[in-house]
């Protein structure tokens, strides 16, 4: 284990008080977690009313991050900072007023497209990438102003590579693998990951089998060895774990994931006919308790421990200390400052 | 004018560059604002949508207020801080989830009933006043959780006297009159302002005609010596104002006010159908700049210079800080406090 803060920059498990022990008994200070995909803004705060019982429930376990500063203040009370996130724009619906009623009730990432074309930009499973659309523009400014980070995991390289260039701030990837590793549609050129690193985005690698070499049989050493080179490619300090994990979930849930209400088809996504549900996690991964071998491994690869530590969450720290606030409060010409 | 902290408990006006001006013009640091009356959880979110812009628009005249402190700041920086609230439970449905959602939205007062029998209690227009309902019971425990404050202006007295019984924290009436001075069916009795002012909670005084002895033709010496008096009965820590002022709202609005999407004929509340509209306010109160009236005329009634401070935003500047705070923060045993 490092001595820094351990951070994941994606989960979407069944939350479960055994999930959130799990968090404490892994020492992870923060954790960003998916709230919602396909859902409407309702439906979202639905979810967060969900979230709000377990907020209440288990005080000693979890509470809600809003801040950098919350990361801190898990450590100091051993708690798990949840960071709320989107995986679809579906929340915002097509008003742009709602991202920051969104960023009021804590939502702090939202991915411009979940594989498809939305309102906002292209999807990475369409054939087409059309780029940001002209809502997207605004939206983007619009996010930038409020303080909630793009994420560009499942969008198409056009669209990412504009939505880096439009942003003010940086962006992130919070869960996906290199391209030039595993030529998955979910994952990223080169030209995307040094695009990405030289604006001060973030990358979270993802240990989801579809995102791996060898899927489910990847070995520890591999998926080590790969952030290594990829720290060469973007800078140590622009890389973090985004392990998107699905624990505990049915496979239920990946087909809405997948399909939502789209259409009344099934599409498979990264699976197939033959394997629709969730795939097995590698076997040096399956929960929480487990991160402490990625920084093992991280460490057999010849990083320094400074570089492990800012890897396994020092990156994603300073990243949410300055990603998280309002430009106008960062600018001291906000509504809450002493003019 | 006075020196201390001037705190309107009450305003519904046709928001503007105009009124807000007027707001620091006359010194005002906080209001309580209506945000809603009869409108859905989405419906009020994009009421907020509106507040939101106006608040990018004019971050030097105003601000959202969410904490007692917030007053304090915007005395120091000459703004007025804009505190939400609703006039009906409407806007949480249902859903005792959407009390916290509201909550992190800003909302820091709401009514239980607004004129009728609502899920929660009943109104003061209703001929059989039954009480807190059984979900009444649980929204009460639910706004004392996390600090929203119970307003009983609009309920009954069977229903407002259980609120105060039931709330383990202080309610308020924001906007009424004593009914010993002028009987309307919005005016309160002398056992429920004494019930109010024991258990630690505020009356805010109406300026709204249909609440004045006179309406319109009241004079400032007969309302401020019926606030002298109301301040013997309750004690003067008890009161403020709530001014209920609606400036330049058309009829349209106070006819949505009255009937909703509660029955299809008209309903004319307070007023008749020969005079359905607004009625016209006194002469000495019509719009922001007005408050230093009734600080000479609370002066002239021999009240003492700190008797009308704590009349004019002391007493509401004291109770915001007690009550907009999750319970939890306050035992110390919140999810943001260490332990």
């Amino acid at each position: 284990m490092t001595c820094g803060p351990l951070i994941d920059g994606l989960q979407y498990a069944r939350w479960s008080e055994k999930v959130f022990r799990q968090m404490r008994e892994g020492g992870v200070d923060a954790v960003h977690v998916t709230i919602t995909y396909h859902e409407n803004f309702r439906e979202t705060v639905h979810n967060i009313e969900q979230w709000n019982r377990w907020f209440e429930t288990y005080p000693e376990l979890i509470f809600q991050g809003r801040t950098g500063a919350d990361v801190e203040l898990a450590r100091s009370t051993n708690r798990t900072a949840i960071f709320f996130g989107s995986q679809n724009p579906s929340c915002m619906e097509d008003d742009i007023g709602l991202v920051e009623i969104l960023h009021t009730l804590g939502l702090r990432f939202m991915q411009l497209t979940y594989n498809n074309q939305s309102l906002l930009a292209t999807g990475c499973y369409e054939d087409e990438d059309t780029g940001i659309t002209r809502m997207g523009r605004e939206v983007i400014a619009e996010m930038n102003r409020v303080g909630l980070v793009i994420d560009m995991s499942h969008s198409g390289e056009k669209s990412t590579l504009e939505a880096i260039e439009l942003s003010t701030r940086p962006i992130a990837i919070t869960h996906a693998n290199p391209a030039n590793w595993h030529a998955a549609l979910r994952n990223k050129s080169d030209i995307v990951l040094q695009a990405l690193g030289q604006s001060g985005g973030m990358l979270g690698f993802s240990v989801y089998p579809h995102h791996l070499k060898a899927g489910s049989a990847c070995s520890l050493q591999d998926f080590c060895e790969m952030i290594a080179r990829t720290a060469d490619l973007m800078g140590v300090e622009r890389i973090g774990i985004g392990t998107d994990l699905c624990q505990d979930q049915p496979d239920s849930v990946v087909e809405w994931m997948r399909v939502g209400r789209w259409t009344k088809s099934i599409d498979f996504g990264e699976g197939s006919a033959s394997a629709p549900g969730f795939p097995e996690m590698p076997d040096w991964f399956s929960d929480n308790r487990h991160f402490g071998r990625i920084s093992e491994g991280l460490k057999a690869t010849g990083m320094t421990t400074d570089e492990v530590s800012a890897v396994m969450g020092g990156n994603w720290l300073r990243f949410f200390e300055n990603s998280f606030s309002a430009t106008a409060d960062i600018s001291g010409k906000g509504p809450r400052t002493a003019e």
